[in-house]
């Protein structure tokens, strides 16, 4: 504990939370998404019981790609293949929060509620800022506690558009890349420089013609950039998430890639995610105070009357 | 002008610029690219341009969609169709900066060399901030003195992957989503909720199979949002850009959206362009000035010593 914390007094929130119990968790997951000040000593200890635990603690992992890919079935698939192991397992799944979104279209989380006698596993959806803006330093924030909280795995399912998709890897350790065999995917992942974020790639549907080109593909690619001896080649593995079937090679490669970070590595990955975070919270923050002051500054800079670079720091002096 | 520029000398690159001179203008857009002080005036010139002609003057079109929805051809498409018609036209596309481009992939691109003979054609390419990162400052400076520069159409062409295909909304008067019938391509943006930026829809490569269901889909998905006599439902237009069909149904929507918003819908738009320029100029010097500041507070973050409010705010304190 910090030295300015109160003690907590018996049974506390922060108690319950760090003997292990789901419901005060779920509790400090609504803290933080309200962003209220009662969640920040929550957070501390979620972060303090994390790096209690050393770098090897919780496998983070991010898995994304395109709308369609079979993101959500993968997921869980993979919730279904860890659990059948003994491990405990967090989804943490970021939804776009479109003004179309909350109804019919949510309906892939509603699948996971198949695992939801189970107290292994604990899922929860959040929605994104904004339209397509990225992980909120809020989700950073549930995210912590996930970990704090002591699963085996905590996995963060973002839909593969916008910021969101980019994010992921700055917000996890490894990130898993969904793509399918239809429509060129791989290739079209590779020229976008999504690629560039993965860690391992999952072609799923892997049933359908053009896998084995997609998996060819997606490996001579990796070939084109720069490389030496320290470089991570993200595996290519064949899925179909539908039937359960390349899960095993999926999480395979992911321990691979865990045991090529090691200690330094993911130790590394675990302050990313708190400068992600604290960095998110700055940037909410400036935009906040800009909103207040900017008048008709913005204006002036439309007409040519202002340059952007004085408006910046006009915005900046005032904030 | 405003009061602090000193005037421009005869024959000065402003003054060039302000003639209309092509290589003036390339010259200014390679002094803001590189972030010279020698382009601020040339920027308030072309502010100050386009504000003399009115919102109506030129139309700052975005266009984005899936990789391989064939963007860069309809792009291509809508020049020689615009061309057809008189119409002066600049195009600027923004490519992932990925670590693999600069080669091959950038192969789409060359089609558009077939205009270079063409006074009436100015195209620039230019690397998108970081991988994946969005629109930067810099885009939306040079898009500002190509919209200066008077031309008829001014087509920003986004990859549509990462935050870029969010931000293309905030930097244009028009946003043109462009989707294929493949891979139920047309659902996926409006599960993404990708469709909320979009305009105009065009569904290219519509002499493939499913393009009917698309078209339907796109349509019947709009009328499950919230709306009133005043929303804008993006017309659904199909296009083959190969065979250059279904330019003139585009270039009809575009201005249908045009006389939608209107004279005080275009102004806006010119103001949301300058706020969106200096907001990400704010973000980028805070983001720098807390990488000079940080120190070890991310990692103290990490092993829950502070909370991520308080470095934030301590950031901001030291910023």
């Amino acid at each position: 504990m910090t030295s300015n914390s109160p003690p907590p007094t018996a049974h506390s929130l922060e108690d319950r939370f760090r003997a292990g119990d789901l419901r005060a968790l779920a509790r400090a997951i609504t803290l933080a998404e309200s962003g209220l000040d009662a969640a920040r000593p929550l957070l501390r200890a979620a972060r303090e019981l994390a790096a209690s635990r050393g770098p090897g603690g919780t496998v983070v992992l991010g898995v994304t790609g395109s709308p369609g890919s079979g993101k959500s079935t993968l997921t869980d698939a993979l919730i279904a293949f860890l659990r059948a192991q003994g491990q405990r397992v967090a989804v943490l799944a970021v939804d776009p929060s479109s003004p179309y979104s909350g109804g019919a279209i949510l309906g892939d989380r509603i699948r996971m509620l198949r695992h939801h006698a189970d107290e292994g596993v604990f899922v929860r959806s959040l929605a994104s800022r904004g339209a397509l803006g990225g992980l909120s330093a809020r989700t950073m924030q549930v995210l912590a506690l996930l970990e704090g909280a002591g699963f085996d795995w905590v996995i963060l399912e973002t839909v593969g558009v916008g910021q969101s998709e980019v994010d992921v890897a700055a917000a996890c350790d490894h990130t898993l890349l969904v793509v399918t065999p239809a429509g060129g995917d791989g290739v079209q992942a590779f020229k976008a420089g999504i690629m560039e974020i993965a860690d391992v790639i999952a072609v799923n549907k892997a049933d359908l013609p053009g896998a084995d080109r997609t998996v060819r593909e997606l490996m001579a690619a990796q070939g084109l950039g720069k490389h030496d001896e320290h470089t991570w080649f993200a595996p290519v593995r064949r899925t179909v998430a539908a039937k359960g079937e390349g899960l095993d090679k999926i999480v395979d490669a992911i321990l691979s890639h865990r045991a090529f970070l090691g200690e330094e590595g993911l130790h590394e990955r675990r302050e990313r995610r708190a400068e992600f975070e604290v960095r998110t919270l700055v940037q909410d923050r400036v935009l906040k105070r800009a909103r207040a002051v900017s008048g008709d500054l913005y204006a002036r800079v439309a007409r040519g009357e202002l340059d952007a670079d004085a408006a910046a720091d006009a915005l900046l002096a005032g904030a």
